[in-house]
């Protein structure tokens, strides 16, 4: 069953990690997984870390930069596929000025939810996603 | 640390779902979790089965009708970042046609693969990805 935007959101932010899909100047779909915090009702944001990136580590960023449309999603496997769910963010991202006060609030947000952040808080870009739908699916109702 | 394109593949095929990132007519990203199997060295495939679907089942295939260009990703969280790992497939998708012979090698994969196919084998469409690149990441090595 189709699940409301207020279960897919509950679902959605309670989740370890996100995955990140955005499209690359060339038209091709890119997707990485995130580590993210939820910022008020309606927004997601993810910042660039510490931990060691390939070196296409900015290939999301340039992504954004070019096309800020991104969808992101949490799913939940199981061999019984009755219990299988999902649930979707689509909305446009923006990675922030330093100046930018939403900057300070994300770091905030990411350092409260993970412990890592408050040991060694991220040093990189800070990207906001205002979410425009929140959508999902769960076979178990 | 970057794994190969053959440890890559390893992990991508072994992995019991993959999140399919394809581009909207508009040209906004689109995710959804996905049913796959592997066909041969380098090929991926899925097909609309018997699940229950929201709505939107189809815009992933619409999608792909419009911009064959589609990108898969298995990932695994852990608490401890030391041991976190992702591994990705691109590359060009295509719905095979009823006569199409790969249709079969599909269809013979993906109930292989599982169990709940060689009750209910899909009677939708089969679409056939070819990967042009396969790339990961591991905290781990």
């Amino acid at each position: 069953m189709r699940l409301t935007p207020e279960q897919a959101r509950e679902r959605l932010v309670a989740a370890p990690c996100l995955r990140l899909a955005t499209v690359r100047p060339d038209g091709a779909p890119h997707l990485v997984p995130i580590v993210f915090a939820a910022c008020g009702p309606d927004a997601l944001v993810f910042a660039v870390d510490h931990k060691p990136k390939s070196t296409d580590r900015l290939q999301r960023l340039a992504n954004i930069a070019a096309n800020p449309r991104v969808s992101l999603l949490a799913d939940e496997w199981s061999d019984d596929w009755a219990q299988l769910w999902w649930v979707r963010a689509d909305g446009v991202a923006e990675e922030t000025a330093t100046a930018d006060p939403r900057r300070g609030v994300a770091l905030d947000a990411l350092c409260a939810r993970h412990p890592q952040y408050r040991v060694q808080p991220p040093a990189g870009p800070v990207v906001w996603i205002d979410v425009a739908t929140w959508s999902g699916w769960s076979g178990a109702g």
